[in-house]
């Protein structure tokens, strides 16, 4: 693995982590067919914990077996793949060493009362699993969301020591954040801008719009560009310390073929560093899957 | 670092602390441009959590990246840089030793939806970042105030073994505290009488205003002059053992230089330690702010 | 330090306490004018905490210094200095050694919304500073009372095991108890009977007035003669254990001096060990404090 | 990184191992010039302990940089880099993540006065480094064996749960090992399998000679061909349990590059896994080590 | 404290260390007189342990006091000074803050029947007093030189966690080192060698001759120049990972000034970064002390 300048430019921002964790962020870079070039295409599978088996899978049955997402997540050229505790089990001995897995140590359900998930994994999971990563959500805007933080505070605190990289899904949600909200600009800038807060090393946020939601930031926002979906991405790797943390955005539901692929060209002009993109591969064919994340990779690389 | 006779002065007023404590308080005191005289000035970013990122930093867009913050602080000469986990992770190997640190240990958020905070670091981050200190808030007046003042028992007594300083902002703040009590001189003398009761090091408070709030109080503070900010700031240090605990004041939000300058030497005059000062140099550019904490710094060395 | 009568036969109430805490209770029975006599003056100063600075010193400014109190009770010859965390830490080492302190653990304030109080200091910090015991206030009759008497439990026993005495301030008061049923005798009696069960050394209750509040108590104290104070400071005496265990009582807000030797002639005549008595001296100057507490000095001594 | 048949069919027989030990025994297999073939090339750099620096690096002395062996090891395609805890921390953050390294964590040195060596690392070491592996030597025949045996049962049970590997130097020697027996066959087929029995992922053995050392042993070894160099290692790399664990020789003292090549043939004629050798690279110019290495690992991919 | 560029370049040297590390090694190299440097001349004071207190301390009696020694580096403007526990918690307080202190963590005496040392200090005292490194004494070639590394092994592991770092007094002695090794180029050399790769920070060794005591290490050295002190010293400094880690020279018993001196020019030209010197100090009149400590600062500078 010869480190190329860009991904050694990106590490020297995770300045106080030690050898370990810098060597598993290094091992995210290198990966796959994006490997050196400072992007990144993260394949998550947590769906199932959340909207249940059939609604995650049924569209592409092959999907049920845990082994599917491995060897998908291998064979297109992915940097990472994300699951929960048992998903990864299901074969992580299988593809050992193959591809750097994140395990998503928090986790909600369909009937889960409030915005809030349960601890479903820890470091130590991590540790014995390979894991280069551990994933956690926090929900801004939850009434749970203190604690949520408080327990990633822990975990990441932990991971860190054992040189194990901290992955923050920031997604407001909940009791005091409006629907409009979830999307608005402001609000996704401020979500990334948490997660650097709380120390993670790789930030995931979904591709905000156009509307600014919380009346205190209007003012501040008029001389903000967010016209396009580039300069909105711009504008969160911005908030997210001007760059010096990796940020990836989130695919959200599956949608059609042209509107992922835009997505992906709109990440990268802004400077985002990637996508994490679940639903939109794993619940088409194999065979389209593969191509669309081909084609997501030639769009990262500069080349469509 | 020789130390001055009014920094040894100050020191031994932390009678019950061990050197290590010490020796951290002294760091802050002997840096700087204040070094020696027993004021100090304390460049706070945390707005950030509190308010997003684009109302903290679109108006001096430099500020979105941690290190300008360290930079400003060093380069001012400021007396300590404080800030939460994430952000002081940022530039803490880049700027190691060069000026002291306060790991702000707990945050708020726009949609918290009580008067509370998260923790969000601990005294392990604070040793391995090399931090003098660390931050945490306290809401006097909140439901939740019990809760804050038993988090910080616990982490003060574990920095004190340590020697690690602790630094209370104590903002009267909650659903038992009228809006008109925020700035009272009652409550604010009350909030930083706490603060060092719990044992703090150095308390941030507000700068109150002549009003007294609590019925109770009404009687006692007849014979209290509040009529000059200088002398309620008097008051408010009366409060804090009699001059016997740093207390600094906070500037809040950004306003205009005549002001700033004004608190400054009220401050001052009133025997207050200092100010801690975020928005009104961060938000403006660079220069303007290098002049105004020069202007500061010169006006608690009694030059104007 | 020669041991009296009077404090053995105390000591020996105390039989499964190790010989560290009977050594902290033997040096508040042998410290200063009582010294020896079974008797005891303690001076509390938490008040700034739960009134605020103003309402507990603008009416006597030098008690603001928290040296100020510590050498009031030494040069009037009281038996212990008990306060918060930070009031203690401030003189702790000035005056270590010269008279034992109470670490207040637990304390209240102004804006709290119901009758609990927070944990603000800890026996890992009474052990620090030297403290000759911890004090906890409960509150009967409070919807906390059970988390209350929990804590206490946990901190008295890590006490016990480190040779700390313990101190329960039982105080009724809260949602289930009507403000008719503070001051009452029976409520009086049962509150330094609970303290008692719980495990205090020594136990601080208030003066009781003749009123019997429960229903179900009205028959039972038929045949108890409360007529007098003195009479019902014997009957609280003999809820305490039958005389087992140290009660002392405390003056409340600050009144008239003849008022104040009263109490402590029915105290001393109805068999209490003593008085714990704040406001009533440090809200006096100086010399009028000094004379007042030499004067009940003398009542307890039998001299008036 | 696609698996090989060939590395997957190794991973296979750590059938007890948990996928995280497993992904680090992957990285080894998988990196460089050799990676995929189940051969590999390990450079080790623990001589200055056991030499010191002079010895070790004045034939060479770039060699001093510890920078240098990194650098080396990457350039020349090798599968890890093998060093004492300083030597791996004054390069882990400039290298991370691009060699698997492997953390010394027992050193001998010249006058250590029996076969025996110091505790130098840990595995929290290894953590915080990044490293897939902690290496340990036992001295089968020293008065010490059992200590050294039951320190690494420790360690190794340690890394195994969180996921690194185990490299066990088994090298005959001591007071009860005579110095004909260090190379003897017997010796040497016995020293791998107490390494194996010990639970090590990879076994370092010295190449053994054709003598048979021990008396007992002369008749089970009537049947077995030792008349070459490459079946001997076949008949050391089926006492390490028929080929189910990694064997590496180790290349001694610098030498002739004739039998350095030579040495490689037999041990990929025998089977064994590949070369660990130190001084023979580092000790000779950078650009005759490239070549050296270059060759070895042509003749590990049988191109010579 | 503004870094220089020489400082920053040490510093980036200890790449695995964390930010607090680094900021206790900055406080070392910014202190005094040299701060900012590179070079640092640091007061070891541990000499009443090994000999004795009048063997130490009689030829200037004002050397007894322990607070004569942080004076005495204090005003000298030296860059540390290092003592066992009792000698640093006599002054710990009344110089908090004022010079860097190394607590020397073991300790030998005059009455220890082998080459060994106590362990008198631990990491805990070392955060409790505010020291920024902790010092470590190995005796390469005891018997015991097995057991001195493990003990700094653990201490070392646990210091560099919390952001303490460690000196290492690499001295050889013993049973396996013949007297003429003691100081002999080879041995020096191995003895800084170890040192670094047990992890030390900074390394402190004796100025070694010229003498190649080892008979392997006599074929290595054919090519070494050791001809002057000079070309030792950058001999010991390659051996300590090529000038990667800091190493100072001690300057052993009381002797003439221009002795002392022209070692101080030696280790400067041969690149060395300072002494550490303790009885050719302390043991002369304060005055007398000063101005050699001023003499050897300007050497240092390059100004003689």
């Amino acid at each position: 693995m010869k480190m190329t300048k860009a991904v050694r430019s990106i590490l020297a921002n995770y300045e106080s982590d030690n050898p370990g964790t810098k060597a598993n962020l290094a091992r995210i870079l290198m990966q796959g067919a994006l490997g050196g070039t400072g992007k990144l295409v993260i394949l998550p599978v947590d769906q199932g914990f959340e909207h249940g088996p059939a609604r995650s899978f049924a569209p592409n049955p092959p999907a049920y077996d845990p082994h599917y997402h491995y060897q998908l997540a291998i064979d297109a050229g992915l940097s990472a793949y994300a699951a929960p505790l048992g998903m990864l089990e299901a074969g992580a001995d299988t593809f050992a060493g193959q591809i750097p897995t994140i395990l998503k140590v928090n986790s909600s359900n369909s009937w889960a009362s409030g915005a809030n998930q349960a601890l479903t994994g820890g470091v130590d999971d991590a540790l014995r699993l390979g894991c280069s990563a551990i994933g956690f959500t926090i929900y801004p805007g939850s009434d749970d969301c203190f604690e949520m933080m408080e327990e990633i505070k822990d975990m990441s605190a932990e991971a860190k020591s054992v040189g194990i990289a901290t992955v923050i899904w920031s997604y407001p949600r909940g009791a005091n954040m409006p629907k409009s909200g979830e999307l608005a600009l402001d609000v996704g800038a401020y979500a990334a801008h948490m997660a650097a807060l709380l120390g993670a090393h790789i930030i995931k946020v979904k591709l905000p719009g156009d509307h600014v939601e919380q009346k205190d930031a209007q003012k501040p926002y008029e001389g903000i560009d967010g016209s396009s979906q580039a300069k909105r991405v711009a504008h969160v790797v911005e908030a997210a310390f001007n760059g010096r943390r990796i940020v990836v955005f989130s695919g959200g539901a599956k949608k059609g073929a042209d509107s992922v692929y835009q997505d992906a060209r709109d990440i990268r002009d802004g400077g985002g560093n990637g996508s994490i993109i679940g639903r939109n591969t794993f619940q088409r064919p194999r065979a389209e899957a593969m191509d669309m994340l081909a084609r997501i990779i030639r769009i990262y690389k500069g080349r469509e």
